[in-house]
């Protein structure tokens, strides 16, 4: 059972060769991909391009790539747990002191997320080339991942097998890109450019939301609301609990990320708790001797029926071996009830995001917010979105440690002053409390019954359609005589606020679409401050119908497009911009009054105007809509 | 400093003699009074008259005696106090044993407010009789207690003054009691009867409540609000943590009763703080001897240049004495603290409590609750109802006892991680991790910084009128980038919420209008639980608008009224029931008339009709309203 020491393991390929071969290498495969995307729009013009920078994922735009930009963030939330707590937070310096420690931990906050940066970009650029290379640099850091962990599986810190368990979601997310980038490759070979595009941009998804909406018919009848069963209603309930996707509705990608990265937190944390705990207590337990029993019988900790003798102490041994064992299932169970209860609630808040993120496409803005809002960006909500994901991340940290403190305190107390007393027939204090207290309960007991049942036969008046009050002199001469025992009944319900204000919002911690404050000041919760802004920013930037429309609007501007999307236009009544076929006065009429009609919808909706970048500086656009229209 | 022995003192007239002379005096007062209200409706219909048990308060109606009321509900509270921590918990049985006290304690839960039945019923009796009878005892009350105290003022209960200050409230409660009676009989001798009966029954409120509503004008210019600066904002806000009588509205009796056993409440428990753990820290503290040094300095609580000796320690025993001093100071302040902050937040209660009736009164509904409900009796609201007050005291007290935990630790925290080592220069552990942190800091602070501000000017395009997201891509970037980073800040957040809950929470424990739980599960709060039911059965029996209304229907069924209120009433411009001057047949065609629609009033407001019972039985009201009209 000790822990014998654990050698110092070198692997074939150190994590400093690692990186210093992997971080030019991911530097060059940027540049070159820069390069590649200015190269597709060189012959265009020359340096209005897009920009060389590569953008990582378009978070507010609907794309097909969400599995690997959440295993990337999931790669990158990994790489913070195992730095924060690593002696040489950067690979590169090996044996760093305890003051530069600090220094190289901050930069490399900053180093690991340009480090993985490529792993994300290479899909952005939407080319076979960057494909191709996705899929090696993938590769390439899953296999040195592999190999590092099957070389040097045990390390001496924390726990033996600490580090191989806490590396397993970065091989689970490295192993996730090196499949889904071949996938890719071999899609952008396979199948047509346009389906493909239509996937990648996510215009499918906006199509689909709006058949939904359009199609969908009010199904819940309000008389067969009224009869559904108790069985039914906690049926209900509990499904609302479980997030099971739905036609015509995608959670937006930060969401996806956010829950992805506290999955992978919960993990991380739940493995700390762990493996700091348990293996101490198992050691503990080997190394107990009488000498230690001997001091615990003295101190009381321990029931003994023989005066404290260290030569006869096979039971007490056996005794407090039994209580740390005790200890130890109390700790594990917690935690996996803690973390089981995370999840759920994880879950949980898929299911009200959605429903929150669909009521405010609706505009429906007080079904989700205490107090009518104005949706639209504003500083504080750029950096709340920025932040969202990360604060989510770190609640569910937060949340599962709260709650292990909690659940393990209850089960100590419970198995201590419940089950081993039932069991051995000692330390049966709290029975005694309970034995002498009896009386007092019974009489708490009867007089809620009383008061309930002189409220419902004596108090109240019963009609068939109102209710009344009667009998008000018996009723005040009631309440003046209870006043003692409502005190007393007052202090356990008291109690019971406290404990149930105190769990709900320890289980419910994790969660930023619940405010833990009282609804006239819940925006000083910072996480549901984050939430709020998050929502604004999602809802005003990245409106599916909003962006089905601005798809529509932009669709005719390209004439290479094919003749099916423009028939499917004029289907869908869209014809502020008609083809130049009709005749030129005409046309020159028709243009102009297409013209006022955008600037007006642009005026009213200046949200479009960002959307309409693209198409206003591509010189192939059709004329200049927001200029005032010629006389 | 150390305790002398103190003496078990007898006075001279014990608790038991003066309960076993006081008790059967109260039972005769008691039928005494309810004869004498049956002799009074004897000589109208001889059984039918009020029943024999006195009321003891009208909690539903407006009263004038509310201080009266209000005294014997503290003396009420506070006796409770008394007993729960006595060995003797009923007076007529001393020495009573370890298994019996519980039955004991419980039957004087009962007997208690059937002491002090008398002193709350003279009142109600509105009778000179009662006034004197109530004189004579409070008197009598009164005197007994304060000579029981000038004789004994020593206990050994706790702390040797401890039993003595536990009871000034009842002697203050006491002393008002024995002005009030006084002064309600020197009044009945001296005013006119209408004057008095209009005030004591409340109908002088109703009127005054009614003429506040029509005459209110809205005062409160829209353009005003938004001009006004910030300190008058702040102004304002303090200004609602100050409840300030307002004309023609005022707080209900029930609420009044509960705002002052609360405040006892307050007192009592902190008295128990106080003595129980002061005194006790201040023996500690003068017999702190060398040789408890010398172990302390061994345990590394007091830190020490020189090696453990027990002969030179002085020096470390004055630094053991002053940190003891010091936890006394905390202890102290932190009491203070408490109990100024539960006296604000009661304060605070009734100015919400003012507000929520005042909206509920103009059926506003959703301005007080999340969701719409209709305001009626039930079961459950009468029961809520009659523990209300309870409620509120049993809150105040715990919500005391939870802010002194918090306070106390964090004081104590403070003062030893801060105070002493910024004074000695010694223990300066936390100064030292904070030292080690500040890059960690500065980071933190940076990136929060450079966020807000790349949000501001770059990815924020400024309108006059709108604002709208751009340069999409960099904020992609950036968000990727500085995701570990606000990782980290979200842990910062985290804590805030953590420690923001709790002492949102531990403030307003003992608010009861407050739900602590998120707003779409507040009412599984029983506090909060219980202040909705009481707000339904509060607005719809006591309805100010709805008395004045009865008061008005009823006047003109008592032909002995003076002539002015009957003008008054056709100013008002009720004409149901005219006095019968004209025509015989014109009459009877106006009292059909008027008694259609009384009985149409009377089935659309279906509450109104408790009101009219008292006018149904009396034999000189004006026909039967709600049987239906001749043809």
């Amino acid at each position: 059972m000790f822990p014998s020491v654990i050698p110092d393991c070198d692997p074939t390929i150190s994590p400093r060769l690692y990186h210093i071969c992997m971080a030019p290498v991911s530097l060059a495969v940027l540049v070159g991909l820069s390069l590649l995307v200015k190269r597709k729009h060189l012959h265009r013009s020359c340096w209005n391009g897009v920009p060389g920078l590569l953008s990582p994922a378009n978070f507010l735009e609907e794309e097909g790539n969400r599995g690997l930009v959440a295993a990337v963030f999931g790669i990158l939330f990994s790489s913070l747990c195992v730095l924060v707590l690593d002696r040489d937070p950067l690979p590169f310096i090996t044996h760093s002191s305890q003051s530069n420690r600090e220094y190289w931990k901050i930069l490399a906050l900053l180093y690991y997320p340009a480090f993985y940066y490529p792993l994300i970009a290479c899909a952005t650029v939407r080319h076979r080339l960057g494909y191709l290379v996705g899929c090696l640099l993938s590769w390439c850091h899953c296999v040195v991942h592999v190999w590092q962990k099957v070389d040097c599986p045990q390390s001496p810190k924390i726990y033996r097998y600490y580090s191989t368990l806490s590396y397993v979601p970065i091989i689970l997310c490295l192993v996730l890109l090196s499949l889904w980038y071949p996938a890719l490759l071999i899609r952008s070979f396979t199948e047509q450019e346009e389906t493909l595009d239509k996937e990648v941009t996510g215009r499918g998804y906006y199509k689909k939301y709006l058949k939904a909406v359009l199609s969908r018919r009010p199904r819940k009848g309000s008389s067969a609301k009224i009869e559904e069963s108790l069985l039914s209603r906690v049926r209900t309930y509990l499904c609302s609990y479980i997030y099971t996707p739905e036609e015509g509705f995608r959670i937006p990608l930060k969401l996806v990320l956010s829950i992805t990265t506290a999955v992978i937190a919960v993990y991380q944390v739940a493995l700390l708790l762990l493996v700091a705990v348990v293996p101490t207590i198992q050691i503990v337990r080997a190394g107990m001797t009488k000498d230690i029993v001997v001091l615990l019988v003295q101190f009381g900790l321990v029931p003994s029926e023989s005066p404290a003798v260290p030569g006869d102490m096979e039971k007490e041994l056996n005794t407090v071996k039994y209580y740390l064992w005790a200890l130890e299932v109390c700790y594990i169970c917690s935690l996996v009830l803690c973390c089981l209860l995370t999840c759920a609630m994880l879950l949980r808040t898929l299911v009200m995001h959605r429903n929150n993120l669909k009521a405010l496409y609706q505009g429906a803005v007080l079904d989700v917010f205490y107090k009518a809002h104005i949706l639209r960006p504003s500083r504080q909500a750029i950096v709340c979105w920025m932040s969202f994901a990360a604060f989510q991340t770190a609640f569910a940290c937060l949340g599962l440690l709260i709650q292990q403190v909690i659940f393990f305190i209850c089960s100590v107390g419970f198995t201590f002053l419940f089950v081993i007393p039932l069991q051995n027939g000692t330390n049966t204090y709290l029975f005694k409390i309970i034995q002498n207290m009896w009386p007092f309960w019974l009489t708490l007991v009867v007089a809620v019954i009383v008061q309930s049942l002189a409220a419902h036969y004596q108090f109240l008046e019963q009609h068939p359609l109102r209710k009344e009050l009667t009998n008000r002199r018996a009723l005040y001469i009631v309440t003046y005589l209870l006043f003692p025992i409502n005190v007393l009944l007052g202090v356990l319900a008291g109690m019971w606020r406290m404990v149930i204000s105190g769990l709900y919002n320890s289980v419910h911690f994790c969660q930023l679409d619940i405010s833990l404050l009282n609804r006239s000041v819940e925006t000083f919760d910072p996480g549901y401050h984050t939430y709020y802004h998050y929502l604004k920013i999602e809802v005003s930037q990245s409106h599916p119908m909003m962006k089905a429309f601005c798809l529509l609007l932009l669709q005719p501007a390209r004439p290479e497009g094919p003749p099916e999307l423009r028939a499917s236009n004029v289907e869908e009544g869209i014809q502020l911009m008609q083809p130049q076929k009709t005749p030129p006065s005409r046309t020159r009429f028709k243009q102009s009054r297409a013209r006022w009609w955008l600037a007006y919808t642009l005026l009213n909706n200046p949200s479009l105007t960002a959307c309409r970048k693209t198409a206003l500086s591509d010189p192939t656009a059709n004329g200049t809509p927001l200029s005032p229209p010629k006389p």
